[in-house]
């Protein structure tokens, strides 16, 4: 069985295949009287385009998205809101000569193992296309978000691409959009530029690290044990494309420190409000949100469409050998960065959904 | 709203609190025909028990299981299973001191921030005592596994402690149960058995990371593209007490790795079925099995309880210091090892009963 | 597969075989801060607890319901409650003379055919047995609904038992308590009372059509177009042993009347509120609660167990015949009105949580 | 919040209104390898049709599905399957004079209370143009049945319109394809013309029965206890517009019968398989399919879009009158038939599937 829906309010399903008429995302749940229409949809949509530079795919789709449903006179219904993007460029056969292949490294060959059917068209429905319509759906809930949490801002950003890691200290919110790969650090920007070039040229592809952070969470949010909030980021990026691992706050590292240095300790902010030490939860805390910048970051392998000829079999069992032709990414994680935020913006919302349904109006204030 | 059900067809929902009168887990979809005893299910709940030695906390729980439901003349009829374990350790007057602090780095602030409950009985249904169900509902997916998969076999074990990591070269499955931490390593073992003392002698503590390995998954296994075999397990894991990341394969390391260095070639290999030239997916490439070991790593950070005095605030909002007393475990990732390995049959078997709903019988075969 | 749970938010999940250990309820999503202890609950178990008069089964269940997790100090936490029933009376050996045949009329036959397990202890989980769990999850319910909306109002009656019918002209509240039949017409509460008694002497068993009506309903509950009021309610009342029938308002006799009949017209009552000329759509329209009395009527089966001998099979495919002896309901309809009550209170309170998540402030407001 | 998902394993979410751009169905969980194209889904759509005869509303629409994703060369990938239809005839000019007021009998009110949105385009989401999103699926799962149960057969047709209902003797398979009202009986079919006539003229409505049969199901389907076959058909049937009453088998009247006369015996056939005397049950046992005939009915109410002045309130809370002018069914009953169909065929496929996922070889066999 496929299940291709997430959220427990705020529920999406996307559809679609790389090479089909369409693409796109059915999205339950949508509270009424959220202002929005394509264009607030088509913002994000073009962040993620691909072809915007000579650093992503070559591929240009003009993902050009349509409201089916939902909205009625410019504001939500509270119905289904269907978001459709036509796939139209569909040159599939540029495709053609993996028919028979298993490319390695890609899930042609579970995709086979799984449901006996080999998509050859790019992927089918396992091609990173499928997040344009996550993309869709996240650009409506960062809509929906406005009207609970106005202060509420998500922005991701990469912060390592191969062996090249950010300097912390220099540290930029304000780079992140003067760049091709939304780095926070004009110096890393300009390295990683020359690095890619190269990469690009050679036909080869890297692994990177984006961060997603979130601020002016409201504290409260998640469900534990099961849909904490951490549990349900986790789930959300490491369904992505080609991510192979996610961190919340200290991530990894935490393995490393004593409970003197992980714990943050808690203070009365001048607002009146609890304030923190320091932020090694990533703002959550038992699954709930402290009301801290929520931090959440996740590693996006190199794709291993590459121009170095690999080692493979065919459906039919022979061994042989696969070159990947054709448009592809030598890092991947740049046009994960908008998909990342896009996977923010679904959960925090559904969260709000859920925390509201359920707490009363004076119940845990602290102080 | 909480939400304390994980699954598909395998539907556990935990209950039950720290100094409850009991706690426990309700299993909906355990298919019908399973052997299954309390014993069995005893089995897994020992090895997670703490106060076994100096290494865990001294807390001394019998955690005897009690099959419910679900059973009848020894074995399972489709029926839900209820596990249910009595608390008979609660010495609550050990937390009495705390009633009215907020733990830095647990979960106090965020469930009264959310609920507006401070159940202040050890955490409540945030303490890591509600991993023991998780245990005993792994305990019985394990025998549900051995009808389905009879070769499968699920093993955890840490391969980082604080600063000290295993060595690769010295791995050996049969070290995992001669040592206290359920490492495959034997130089490591004594290693650590010092530091950890050192450790506990000075009431600090220290964060893990521990791995778990599946061998013999059968192929196809996971549900593209929210409920991906990696998605889940990211999920399961990560909503474990005290968890801040996760890895499949290669992890966060994949971000370093050049495409061609990532791609896992694919081979015939002698038993006639497909084979890999190394496993830097994990076993799972589009979020399918491929047959090949699944593998996952999780960094459970360092237990916040310490002896050292950390600043807080009261529910009033005034600012306090804190000093947790009493048991503790000086490296909490320790117990964590069984725990995951309980996830990890938990999620396997419910992925087997979906892709058995889902495919007919000669699709897929590879050759 | 099985499927135990039911609810979007307010989550019901039941255990239990009619002569295993014990029964019971685990209650996931109930809202924090619910004053509620064992003896609130018990109210409600009392109600429908066999043996309390020569109508009923004599089975004699004490029925003790014991809260093991969820409540902390006389309040809910927002965690899971379990809510247990031991059994005591358990006399299994009532039911050893038809370990091999299939009672006709009684699910033996298909559990046998589905999970392929005989579980022949008084039909195991197939047993009636099981409606004490909802009780018990409907009289947290109760409580629940209290802290939402205070004056509503849930209400189940008898209207009719095999033939008999009650006069609607007759009609009093007051009655309802004061009869063995929860019926609100004292006349046919004589009546019936002869007619069941023949019946007991007999062995014979008769059918029941049971109503349940909930008054001050707030306007605006409901799903639609797959989670409507009168969806939920219908699936609710279906899944009730024996029922065979389930009707909304005017129920299958709308299929007689005229569009001018049927339309309930609609005024501003003196409250300022929207009012209306009649009831036929049962307080729900296009799946949402209008704000008048949701009416709902399930028709329950006569039960199979009877002395007269019916022909029946035996596992091995032997014809046979059959007398279920021992102790048994001559209408269990008068039993399933308390479980009807609980199901409509949680039902209710599911969407009214589901509508607390959903809508905002000063929306929808007619007027 | 909104439910516009259903089902188990086969996830149908449909999504449009009556007077958007286009309407569909996202199908999650359809089994790979199912022959089918679009001119298999226009079949059953093309059925529903309006202004196929006088009997039923002029509004023409074509109706055309185009299949968007989840088929790749004439067969089912194990993807999602998106079936959209477009709205080509949305005149809504007609609905502009009901702008303000709430039809009676329809969900314009309660859809205002609930989401403060007034889509007052011939009532948006809640008009029954939604049912040809539930057809289209309905047509996709009777494909897949194919695959898993050939012999199994769909009928569903008329048994009661207003006053008038079959005569069970005359009953004829063949008679339902050969009148405009699908009812099986010859002699009715003409009866019904005369009758429909005079309220059409009058500007009139009235109610109606549908019965839908189920031949050839397989044993064992169903999930118990909240996922019972039964409990889910009335779900899928009370979610139709304008069904007021469900029944399975004897349906309400079971609470006429004694236990003698209700309990269906049991014998061997002589294909060695366990036969049944009578078919009280409607198929059902216990919530699990017996082999026989799963039998259900549902009433449909008289559409309240009538000629006839109604007493209503607008937005504003003023008291007035309404005429629904335009195009309107005179018996919604008949255009139910087809839905009715769709709703049972996509309940049995999701049983089939959730039956494969949980059941064992040779278990349950009976003789």
């Amino acid at each position: 069985m496929s299940i291709n829906s997430f959220g427990h309010l705020f529920r999406v399903t996307t559809w679609g295949e790389s090479h089909g008429p369409a693409i796109g995302a059915t999205v339950d749940g949508c509270p009424p009287g959220v202002a929005v229409d394509e264009a607030m949809i088509q913002h994000w949509l073009d962040r993620r385009k691909p072809g915007q530079n000579k650093y992503t795919t070559q591929r240009r789709e003009p993902d050009q998205v349509r409201i089916l449903s939902g909205v009625f006179e410019g504001i939500t219904t509270g119905t289904p809101v269907q978001l459709m993007i036509e796939n139209t460029d569909q040159r599939s056969k540029d495709y053609g000569d993996i028919k028979d292949k298993f490319r390695p490294g890609h899930a042609d060959i579970t995709y086979y193992q799984k449901y006996g059917i080999r998509d050859y068209r790019g992927g089918g429905r396992s091609s990173a296309r499928e997040t344009a319509s996550r993309v869709a759906a996240g650009g409506l809930a960062r809509e929906a978000i406005k009207t609970l949490a106005p202060d509420l801002r998500i922005t991701g950003y990469m912060v390592q691409m191969g062996p090249h890691q950010i300097d912390r200290d220099r540290f930029d919110w304000n780079q992140i959009e003067q760049n091709p790969f939304w780095v926070p650090d004009a110096n890393a920007a300009m390295k990683w530029a020359d690095y890619l070039d190269s990469l690009r040229k050679s036909g080869s592809s890297v692994g990177a690290v984006v961060e997603v952070t979130a601020r002016n969470v409201p504290p409260g949010l998640g469900a534990p044990v099961y849909g904490k909030l951490d549990t349900d980021l986790a789930a959300a990026m490491m369904s992505i494309n080609a991510v192979k691992g996610v961190e919340i706050g200290e991530g990894m590292s935490a393995a490393m420190l004593t409970g003197e240095a992980n714990a943050d300790e808690i203070f009365m902010g001048n607002d009146g409000k609890p304030a923190y030490s320091s932020n090694h939860a990533g703002g959550i805390l038992g699954g709930i949100s402290t009301g801290q910048d929520v931090v959440v970051r996740f590693a996006v392998k190199p794709t291993s469409s590459i121009l170095t000829p690999r080692k493979t079999i065919t459906k039919a069992g022979a061994e042989t050998e696969i070159i990947t032709k054709g448009r592809h990414d030598p890092c991947v994680g740049i046009r994960a960065v908008p998909v990342g935020e896009a996977m923010m913006a679904c959960v925090l919302l559904d969260h709000m959904l859920l925390h509201r349904g359920q707490v009363g109006k004076n119940r845990g204030r602290v102080g």
